[in-house]
């Protein structure tokens, strides 16, 4: 099943009527990762129907609170409903004096551990990696701390050829070892290749978030070709001199930012509260990248290794 | 104008998919009281249409975070909209640093000052007074530190008794003092008796908020004969041995208390997530104490000092 992502809040800076602050969930393998807990995303989980309890994994992009303060929340009502499994909290530094700090003088007792992964905001960091998915961050410019996230499926076992398996005749003990790639010795010690017992595994699907960030090319390198990517667009192209001044990008950037690092299709948001229609937001991304959707509430998108065409290339 | 209580939350430990978090707004003379904090509460006066511009007094009973989670979202929200006017927040002293650590670790700039006043959990305390209202906070029994509060109307002027003012000449500019209480002394020496120029003003109308407790007879002192009371009633009667173990009250006991108190006017609230239907816990507190009301999210309740009658007493 391809990885998917879930559109809980696409807001900036305050709430509006229809808007939430961003958050999102990347459904990966057999792990749901939360990206971003702005204020109320345990309400609008609940209001999307998408369970938390296997939420293990969740990313802060940084300390602005409209991509944070629905975290604590979120954690107190873990411990409420009795939760047991570790909890992997990945973001800035202070992050973890913050939440330390509110489980103390809210005297919750959790059942379950945080372990916290510290972001660095000078250099790409390897964060994690499990039998679903790999994960890193990259950084990315606006007023304080702040990076991005990048994650990919795990490599994945190769499909086994049944029809060569029997021919083989290769004893079912084997074929974990040969779906990682390994080659089958006989017991008369003829190899047989992996090639001629397997064929390649579906490739790994990739997603990149960015958010919040100036329009800035050096993050190409560090999201290059991946299949799907999510970059802010807080502004229209007629606010870019604000967009430049708050460390903000525009819908156009965020296509552009797109088109330079060969995606296959782009999920914008994190838009101004003062844009009631996010059409014309819409409209100008799609002007420079065409595979373009809005990260609108509800929304859920599907990672694939398709392709897109560009217009303009 | 009688004060008026504006109920944006009322669930108790987590948000259901019907009501949210803690957190009313007392209307009280030319000021605006925030009472809790929840969170997604701005979310809430933004549905209810209730500006928080003029909210400039936020009172914070506990630091169980469906009682403050909001605020932290709030303060920043003012600070984006460019509050200037000082913020008063009441509560626990980790609060306090609490909320600075997210303000410096979030970048955030405020221009307005946030005048912090402590709680004390071991006894009634005084807290401040201006034209509109005075406060007080008293001990509540929680599991954690956590204290009610007490507003009071400021004392009102005395009415002018325009027919007399006249019959004694009495120039305006001495309106002010006499509407003071103070007597009038004419040019002659002739002293005019304050009675004589005025009436009594309309009573100073009294609320109190008590959430969360565990049932406790000690509070009605604190609270007696106030026209309005908001109580909590997390549990029904057939839940007290849970109450009393988490240290909540059932709506009985709310109304008992009520009852002891001499109270006006009773409000149930911070209702637990297990009840979808609420008429079943305002039923078991009328019982005891009839003019009992649900805090249901979106009512507004006008405080008056009209004494209702009492089928038990």
């Amino acid at each position: 099943m391809n990885p998917e992502i879930y559109i809980l809040g696409s807001s900036s800076a305050t709430p509006t009527r229809e808007r939430h602050p961003s958050s999102q969930i990347l459904k990966i393998g057999s792990e749901k990762i939360m990206i971003d807990c702005g204020e109320g995303t345990q309400s609008q989980l609940i209001r999307f129907g998408i369970r938390h309890t296997n939420v293990d994994y969740i990313c802060i992009s940084h300390l602005h609170g409209d991509h944070y303060f629905g975290l604590i929340g979120l954690i107190s009502t873990m411990g409420l409903i009795g939760r047991k499994q570790d909890l992997h909290i990945i973001g800035p530094p202070p992050l973890k004096q913050i939440i330390d700090m509110q489980i103390i003088h809210g005297g919750m007792t959790l059942k379950f551990d945080i372990k916290f992964y510290p972001t660095n905001p000078a250099r790409q960091e390897f964060i994690l990696r499990n039998a679903s998915f790999e994960l890193s961050s990259f950084p990315l410019k606006h007023r304080i701390h702040c990076t991005g996230f990048l994650i990919k499926e795990s490599k994945k076992e190769r499909h086994l050829n049944m029809e060569a398996v029997q021919m083989y005749d290769i004893p079912m003990s084997f074929f974990k070892s040969i779906k990682r790639g390994e080659h089958f010795i006989a017991p008369d010690g003829r190899v047989i290749e992996n090639a001629l017992l397997t064929s390649d595994p579906e490739p790994c699907k990739s997603f990149a978030y960015c958010s919040d960030t100036i329009f800035d090319p050096e993050i190409v390198d560090y999201i290059k070709g991946v299949n799907t990517l999510y970059h802010e667009s807080t502004y229209m192209k007629n606010n870019e001199e604000r967009a430049s001044l708050y460390f903000h990008s525009t819908a156009e950037q965020a296509a552009t930012i797109a088109r330079m690092a060969e995606v296959g299709h782009l999920i914008i948001g994190h838009f101004s509260s003062r844009y009631d229609q996010l059409e014309p937001l819409l409209e100008e991304a799609r002007e420079v990248f065409p595979d373009t959707d809005l990260a609108e509430e509800g929304e859920k998108f599907e990672i694939t290794a398709k392709k897109r065409m560009l217009i303009h290339s």
